[in-house]
C-alpha cells in the first residue's frame, strides 16, 4: 500500500477560503434568499479594461491562422513581456532575463518550494496570506502543528501588530534561510516603507538570508514615497526574490498571469546562482503562461493599459474609503485601504471567526477572521475592497448597523 | 547562507529539450542560412479550429463586460468542463468530481510531486518522456546519478523495447509505490492493449502500487481495440491517475489545458482519499486554469469540436506516415505513428546523439536522440510528425538523402 505524504497529513486545517466557502454555503441553505455580500476573499469583480479585451481577441485570432499560430512559447515566458515587465514595472533596475513570467504568483509559490531544501529554516510574517504557510507545510519544511499557540514548529512567525507599525522585530529573528515578506500587504493592507525595507535588506545580507517578496499589490500604492518593490532598496538583488502578479491591478484573476524576479546575483552557499536551478525547475513543472494571457499583459503595459489599470485599482481604493467611513463611524480603528485593497480592523478584542459569523449570519457579509491568517491576526478582521460599488455601498450600510 | 538544494544540483543533465535548442542555435550561429525543420520537440503546428477559437473570443469579450465578468474560477475547474470531460471522453465510467482541470499535464506532474512523499519508491518505463525522471529527482525521491549506467538510484528503469513488446517485465519488479506508464508512448508512440493494461492493473492491486498513467496522446489513437484510458481496464479506478491533456489534440500547447483524474476510490494505506489530499495541494498551489482556455476546452467537446481536433490528429498522423515511407525505404525498421505521433526509428547500433548531429548538421533536420528518453532508448531516434506539411515532405526527402 502507498504511505500518505505525512507532509500533507500535517497540514491538518482546510484552506482558509475553503473554509469560508463551506460555511458560506451552510448560511445559504438555512436562508437560501439572503442576499450575501463578498467583503471576503480577495477577488476582482470590475470588467477587464477594452483594449486590454482587444489584446486577448487579437492573440487568439491569430491562433486559429497558419502564419499567426504558435504551439509551445518560450518556458521562461514571452521575451517581450519580459522585457515590458523590467522596463514599465522594474525601471531597467532588473534585467528581462531575471524575469520569469507565470501563471500566478499562487503556482510559483508552488515551484519555488522545490528550489529550497525542506531543511531550510523559514520566517513569516504573522499574520500573513494563508498560502506561505500552507507550501511551506506541505513541502515538508515545518514541524508539527501545535494547538497550544496554533504555529507549526521550525516556522519563526513574525508578529506584525499597530505596536511594531507592522514591522517585524528583526532582532529577535534566529538564524533563517527564507523570510516571507508581503508589502502592500495581505491581510493587513500596510506598506512597509524605504526605512523598514532598509533594515531587512541590511539583516538578509548580513546574515545570508533570502527574503521572498510577495509584491502582488504593487499597483495599489499611491503615496509615491512608498516603495513598489524590494528592488528599490540597494543591494536587494543579492538577497531578494520578488513575486509579481496581474490578478489584482488589471483583474486577471481568472486570467492566470503574474511573473516572478530572480536576479542573477542572488547565489546560494556553493555560489551557484539561484536563476540556474530556477529555470531547471521551472523547465521540468512548467511550460509557459497561456499565450493569450501574456499577450493581455502586453496590453496592460502599454501606455493606455497602464491608465486603465490604474483606474481599476483606484476604484477599488475608493471602495475602501467607503467601507472605512462605515467602520471609524463605529468608533473601530482600522489599518491599510489606502494604498492596498484590504482593511484591517481592530475588533476590539472580540474572538475573530465569532465576528465573522455574526456578520455572515445578521448582516449576510462575508469578510475574512483576522485568525485565519495566522495567530498574531486574533482580534482583528480582515475586509476587502474589491466588490462591486453598489455592494459596497450596501455593505457599508450593513456594517454600520450591526458593529 | 543558503543552502543549495541537492535534489535540484543532484538533476545534472539540462532538460533533454533545452539542450537540443542550444545544439540548434550552435547550428544557426555556424550556418545562418540553414533552413531547419523540426522533427524534434512533439510541438504543435496547425492552427487552432475556428470553432475553438470562436470560443476563446467570446470568453474573452465577456470578460469586458459587467455581466460577463468572472474572477477566481474553481481552483479545481470550471464544473461544466469537467462533466464534459467525464462523459466524452471517459463515457461517464469516470465521475466528473474525479476529475482536476490544470493548465497541462507538466504543471500537474510538478504537483504530483507533493502528493508522495521523498520516500516513495518509483518504477519509470525507459525509454520515457524525460519530465518523470526530472520531476522525481528534483522532488528528492531518487538517489545519485549513475555515471556508468545512466540512471538514478532508487528508480526502477523498465526497458520498453522491441523485443518485450514495449511492455515493461512485470515479473522482475521491484516492490514499487509508483510506476508511470505512457500510452500511447512517448516517445516510442507505442500503443499498450487492453491485455497488457490488465495485466499492469492487477500487478498494482495485488502488490498496493499506483500507476500514473499519462494519456496525453490518447487522441491520436485509430484502432478502435487499443484502449485510450486506463480506466477502460476494471479495478483501475482503485489503482490509478490519469493525466489528459488538451495540447497535443487540440493544438493547445501554448494555450496551457489539461486535467488529471484521481479516483475517488484510490486510497493510501490510511484509508485517506488521495482525492483529499489533492484537493489541499490544489488550493494551495494552482488557482485554476485560465478561464479562456477553459472556455476553448468546453469547444473542444462540443460534437464540432471533437471532429475538429479528429482531423488535427489525422493530419499529423499522415506526416507520420510519410515519414515512415521515407525511414522504410532505406531499409529502417521503426515503430509508432499509427496511433500516436511519433516514430521510434531503429538506427541500427548507431549512438543516437551522432545521427542527431549528423542529421542536424548535414540535413538541417532536428530530431530527438533516444538515448535522450533513457539508456534503453540508445539505438533508437525519435522523429516528432508535427510539422507543416510541406516541411514534412521536405524532410522525407532529407531522411532519404542522409540515411
Amino acid at each position: 500500500m502507498v504511505e500518505r505524504n505525512s507532509d500533507i497529513a500535517r497540514y491538518q486545517a482546510d484552506y482558509l477560503f475553503v473554509d469560508i466557502a463551506r460555511r458560506k454555503e451552510r448560511l445559504l441553505q438555512e436562508q437560501p434568499d439572503a442576499k450575501l455580500i463578498s467583503l471576503g476573499i480577495g477577488d476582482t469583480t470590475e470588467p477587464i479594461p477594452d483594449m486590454i479585451i482587444h489584446s486577448f481577441v487579437e492573440q487568439a485570432k491569430q491562433l486559429g491562422t497558419t502564419k499567426g499560430y504558435r504551439g509551445y512559447g518560450a518556458a521562461l515566458g514571452d521575451p517581450s513581456l519580459r522585457k515590458k515587465i523590467a522596463n514599465i514595472l522594474y525601471q531597467d533596475r532588473i534585467s528581462s532575463d531575471d524575469i520569469f513570467i507565470s501563471d500566478g504568483s499562487k503556482c510559483d509559490l508552488g515551484r519555488l518550494q522545490f528550489l529550497f531544501g525542506s531543511h531550510s529554516s523559514l520566517a513569516i510574517q504573522d499574520p500573513s496570506y494563508p498560502a506561505y504557510v500552507a507550501a511551506s507545510v506541505m513541502s515538508g519544511k515545518t514541524g508539527a502543528y501545535n494547538t497550544d499557540n496554533g504555529q507549526y514548529r521550525n516556522i519563526t512567525y513574525l508578529p506584525c501588530r499597530p505596536e511594531n507599525a507592522f514591522f517585524p522585530d528583526l532582532e529577535i529573528l534566529p538564524e533563517t534561510d527564507l523570510i516571507y515578506i508581503c508589502s502592500p500587504n495581505n491581510p493587513t493592507g500596510t506598506v512597509l516603507t524605504h526605512a523598514q525595507l532598509q533594515k531587512l535588506v541590511k539583516m538578509a545580507r548580513e546574515r545570508g538570508a533570502f527574503i521572498i517578496f510577495d509584491s502582488a499589490y504593487a499597483g495599489f500604492i499611491r503615496d509615491s514615497s512608498l516603495p513598489k518593490s524590494i528592488y528599490e532598496i540597494e543591494g536587494a538583488q543579492d538577497v531578494a526574490i520578488e513575486l509579481g502578479s496581474f490578478s489584482k491591478t488589471a483583474g486577471f484573476t481568472g486570467v492566470r498571469l503574474g511573473w516572478t524576479v530572480i536576479p542573477k546575483q542572488l547565489c546560494f552557499d556553493d555560489g551557484t546562482p539561484v536563476q540556474n536551478d530556477w529555470s531547471k525547475i521551472v523547465s521540468t513543472f512548467f511550460n509557459g503562461a497561456s499565450n493569450i494571457a501574456q499577450a493581455g499583459g502586453l496590453a496592460i503595459l502599454s501606455d493606455e493599459g497602464i491608465t486603465a489599470s490604474q483606474s481599476l485599482c483606484d476604484l477599488y481604493l475608493e471602495n475602501a474609503n467607503i467601507l472605512r467611513e462605515a467602520i471609524e463611524s463605529k468608533n473601530y480603528t482600522c489599518f491599510g485601504g489606502e494604498n492596498a485593497p484590504y482593511l484591517w480592523v481592530d475588533i476590539k478584542g472580540e474572538p475573530s471567526w465569532k465576528l465573522f459569523d455574526k456578520l455572515l449570519k445578521k448582516g449576510h457579509l462575508v469578510t475574512t477572521p483576522g485568525a485565519g491568517f495566522g495567530p498574531a491576526g486574533e482580534g482583528f478582521l480582515r475586509l476587502s475592497a474589491f466588490g462591486r460599488r453598489v455592494n459596497i455601498i450596501e455593505a457599508a450600510q450593513r456594517l454600520k448597523e450591526i458593529l
